[in-house]
């Protein structure tokens, strides 16, 4: 049986904690937090460190810390030639510490901290240095998950920017919905279903074969109804734009 | 029982149709469309009508046809002083001839024509200009949907621009998030988790509750690395933007 350690206590931290204590073919050996308090909702005392000098033996040894913090963490650790992950999307293989086998262990989904997530739906991209690592990251990633994926750092990277906008950036187009319809006294509610629904669709489409809408249609009598109705100089370029990205990927 | 006649064979028109079939509590009484075989997989040759002279009586006539050709087909209705209604969010009431009674009956969301809805869940907006009406138009409603909402013009049209933004300008997003993936060799499906959870996370939050990411925390870095990343002008535009949209945002 695999044996984990998780050094951090973030949100990322919590869920990996959570799904290795509940895996039957995980054995999740250890966590370490600088706070010991951050961890004590979920393992007992006896499997909360906070000295590095006490990390327990393990296959695989996982840094899930903020991004800014995962050189000096890896670089902290007493221990050599043992397999250390990070979890982040946007940090470089390399920026682990060298005296270990180093390698990613990174999903991709947003984590709420009191929000239940199906981890076996997660994409967890995986990368290593070593090709036996390899098989052991995805070892361990199948425990948990359905979605394993070999990805190296450049795609990483791709992904990383492409769940911004996919993500941050879609929930700022949620607000923007959600303050038209506080200004007009109308309940965000009558949005909800068909923002479920937009989101559905690409599950089984390509987001251009789901395309609709004025700018889609060049019904450019709607568009000027709908800028001559926005106020607000800001929403005005947002809509400009994005109606202009629509129409340019028009076929 | 209510009894409905539907003019029109769209999208909106064909779940109309089919709901209406379905109901317990609803006769559609028949359809009208220019072309009855754009309705034969749907109803009886004796339920289809090409011409507004054979249009049987009926509680509710809905209009159901592209926004520019509600105001000529509400014209063209051989008869006055019945309810009739039609199904757009961005045209007003007045649009429709005043030579019935007029209202309207909004179904607030994203239809594809292969694709079945839990009618139920749709938000239906209604209007109408006289109070009497508005209680046939609440009962027709309550019929096939749990979401019923008493909307004006002003108001409809502030859904229809706010559904701009979550619906078009989200998929948008997606289809940024696709190419990008595309470019270098990675998965949509790795993104697909995301979008979903994304969609379900403002199901119970509010959007500027659920809002994450590197604008978010104003981590400047991750910005910079991303726009590096982007080669793309437009997209480099659209992530700038969308970002001082988010920071513009944040308490």
């Amino acid at each position: 049986m695999l044996k984990v350690v998780i050094i951090g206590s973030g949100n990322v931290a919590h869920h990996l904690i959570t799904v290795f204590e509940q895996s039957n073919s995980v054995q999740l050996v250890q966590a370490y937090a600088r706070n010991a308090a951050s961890l004590s909702n979920l393992l007992p005392a006896s499997k909360i460190t906070t000295n590095f000098n006490t990390i327990l033996p393990a296959d695989v040894y996982i840094i899930s810390v903020t991004d800014d913090a995962i050189a000096e963490v890896a670089a902290l650790l007493p221990f050599t030639n043992q397999l250390v992950v990070h979890t982040s999307g946007s940090v470089g293989l390399q920026q682990l510490n060298a005296k270990n086998r180093r390698g990613v262990f990174y999903p991709l989904q947003t984590f709420s901290k009191n929000k239940a997530v199906d981890f076996k739906q997660i994409p967890l991209c995986l990368e290593s240095e070593l090709e036996a690592d390899y098989a052991i990251l995805e070892t361990l990633a199948k425990a948990v998950s359905d979605n394993v994926y070999a990805i190296n750092s450049k795609q990483r990277q791709s992904l990383h920017v492409a769940a911004v906008f996919v993500n941050n950036f879609v929930n700022d187009l949620y607000r923007i919905g959600y303050d038209i319809c506080n200004e007009n006294n109308v309940p965000f509610d009558i949005l909800r279903p068909l923002i479920h629904e937009t989101a559905n669709k690409v599950q089984v489409l390509q987001p251009k074969e789901a395309q609709t809408g004025p700018a889609k249609r060049n019904d450019v009598r709607t568009m000027e109804k709908h800028l001559a109705f926005l106020t607000d100089e800001k929403k005005k370029i947002i809509y400009t734009l994005l109606s202009q990205s629509i129409q340019n990927n028009n076929e």
